[in-house]
């Protein structure tokens, strides 16, 4: 399936560790990476994710889908700014939220209101995000609860 | 100035009440509301708005704008889904949430992405949003916080 | 109701003749109209408007609505880039399209594509385009072209 | 590179045949299709791609990627309706029209507002649209003006 992982496009190395922890998680198991396509989370998950010889897709907010980072083996650009944050959890079957502000905090709002499980690292306590310790923790989440919907 | 009202599409009576006095207490203080344009929160703070003579702007996420409520003046379509509800709080200098679910969620967060000042009326506990009990203090607090930016 | 009016951002000085009549035209009717806020075109149709106490809607496509020509009455900021172009059209019971280029040859394709009647002056020559030659005419044929719907 | 191409939902057999030759076509030279992701043209470039070994991405309107026809590598949902034809054209470097209505226009309007290079069959003639007669001859153009950019 496709998990969306969401979370702060500038972080410390602690959190860029669990996130490239997730990218490898879930390419393992064979998911595909939906994210937003720059920096921070979005790179490391994307980084893990490409050295566990998975497949990433990034959509980015400007135009030009060269802003993608190295590891986005899909870019889709949008050109709609923050309203790509809606696409980027409308096209996983659910997500994974690590770290992040605001921009976060919109992606999982729109998560659950689109019904999709969200599991999240480190982030908002939100009710209706699953709050886990680790990579491995936050993937058996969003598998069993995208199973048992 | 605009105001974005966000808050639950299904509500109960006194979650009415206060939504109607948010949206008198905006238009008796000059300000114009901007909303969701639906019913629940979206509605009464229009009926409200429109009970003390103030201007409303109601922006649907369908693509006909005749889903609005009866109380919004200038009614915009988007047909874009959640989506429309980035454009709802970008149209805003500050915004009050009230009540509300993941909807309202994803509105708070983009509204704190835009840097916009925040009040919340029993709604989501989130870093960044000024809780208030009324709806004065609700157009109070964006008031002064627009003021000191 | 309402007219969206589209065109060229940068014009000639009989082309914002021609957009000020039609402007001034669809507000002596009572008509509102529905453009993409910005200069060309867009500013002299506003202005047109504005001298007969007409309204106006302009929705720019940045996140900044002080964006907006001066004329307009109700500016809606996007942020979506050309995807606002949808939003003009849609947010019209027709069309009048003067001059343009292809912004204006999108916005064209997304009027007919809603099934909005859209009348042109001196515009693209596209089957269903009524080619027109005056600001009257223009009103004309979509008062008429919207009633026979 | 990436080439959108864009034409009619509805088209007869003959169409069919060109669009797969063009689908064929891209993917022989190593082009990425893009595409609206449903029927028509859109279905039949995606199959004629696969038969060659290509890949395609299918970007649809609506919010489940499952619209997408049977020939999507990569579906994206948007949600968002027809401003999703802004994100096809904006994804590739060039654009192939074939046949096609006003949701094609709508969409060579946003390609050439972008600048990018479009070859036409047997769709809208527009300035800035070159007309071919074959897919190879289609595939040759776009090839060439995003060559000499």
């Amino acid at each position: 399936m496709r998990v969306s992982v969401i979370g702060g496009g500038v972080i410390d190395r602690e959190t860029a560790d669990v996130a490239r922890r997730v990218g490898r998680e879930l390419a393992e198991r064979g998911h595909t990476v939906v994210c937003g396509g720059l920096g921070g989370v979005m790179g490391a998950v994307c980084e893990g994710a490409d050295e566990a010889g998975g497949d990433t897709i990034g959509i980015v907010p400007g135009p030009d889908r060269a802003a993608a980072n190295e590891y986005v083996d899909t870019a889709i650009a949008t050109g709609m700014g923050n309203a790509r944050n809606v696409l980027v959890v409308l096209n996983g079957e659910a997500a994974i939220a690590i770290d992040g502000s605001t921009g976060t905090l919109s992606e999982i709002g729109h998560a659950l209101d689109f019904g999709r499980p969200v599991a999240g690292i480190d982030t908002h306590e939100i009710e209706g995000v699953e709050a886990v310790a680790s990579a491995t923790a936050a993937v058996d989440h969003v598998e069993s609860a995208v199973e048992s919907q």
